[in-house]
């Protein structure tokens, strides 16, 4: 059965981006290689994916110049929902889906889309936790930087109980692997 | 040469109690045994420690009914400073120390009294980053729960850039001890 898997990178004190939306604490770090939760083997298993708005514009925007250029590919081959309830920038070679539809109904076309394969959850930490309101949460990865920002957008902003399945150093990180409990 | 120590439990998305200072979310995990950062091995290393007033305030509260008499015994055999501007309730047994003095005297009175042995800096988490504003916090060794709270009271409410030194699965937490970066 697929599982549908936040997969995210968080400060300690969790945060996944500065107040002004910058990943500057993140970016400088020397990731793990070749583990169980290394995002090479994570991206291997996943057949689908969705991002709010605001993590789409924020990829956008990072990998095109000033003039609208992209400098850097689209880095995913699967599919990709972005939760929006207007157009988004377009970005050549991206199979988006911009969707207005709910997360039960984005969720069922994932899965049919995904092959049996894993739906990744990009972000932002509201859209995981309407995820996680509607059941349809399964696990959560993160990648502890090493690092306290003190205020941030928030990981996951809802009450949630986990348990933690896997955890190990990853470079200058903690990689641990989490079920949502239900 | 003593370390200077924040030792706590903090949840997945960096909370130290909710909003209204409660450790129920805590109070039912069960922790790790004889591991090299469970408490016991800790504490056993510490000479002196300190709190701030609200954290003294919440482990009396929690610690005596409500006629006042006290239910559980004070904990540590360590001389304890409580930093607050007026008095505390009293707690017979306890070798507290109130003190209105800055964080760098009573860095120097718990070093002198500590024996060559670490301080532990209790909570909240304000204390801790006061310690960390004066450059003196060595280290910060979290248990860390296998829940999100999406609010409560901050684990350290700094940027602080922090270098993992160890991290291991304990109990139902993940145990993690940092030094920071200076």
């Amino acid at each position: 059965m697929a599982r549908t898997v936040f997969y995210t990178a968080t400060t300690l004190d969790g945060f996944i981006a500065t107040d002004d939306h910058s990943l500057d604490w993140l970016m400088t770090r020397v990731p793990g290689k070749d583990g169980p939760l290394d995002y090479a083997a994570f991206i291997d298993g996943v057949g689908a994916l969705c991002m709010g708005a605001n993590t789409y514009e924020w990829i956008h925007r990072y990998s095109h110049d000033a003039a609208g250029t992209a400098t850097e590919a689209w880095a995913y081959a699967q599919p990709c929902w972005v939760f929006s309830h207007h157009e988004r920038s377009a970005w050549p070679g991206a199979d988006l889906r911009v969707t207005a539809a709910s997360v039960p109904e984005v969720h069922a076309e994932m899965v049919a889309a995904a092959g049996g394969r894993d739906l990744w959850v990009v972000g932002g930490g509201d859209l995981a936790g309407q995820f996680l309101d509607h059941g349809l949460l399964d696990e959560v990865i993160v990648n502890i930087a090493p690092v306290t920002l003190g205020s941030g957008k928030p990981l996951l902003p809802r009450r949630a109980e986990l348990r933690c399945l896997e955890s190990m150093p990853s470079g200058e990180f903690i990689a641990a692997r989490y079920e949502v409990v239900r």
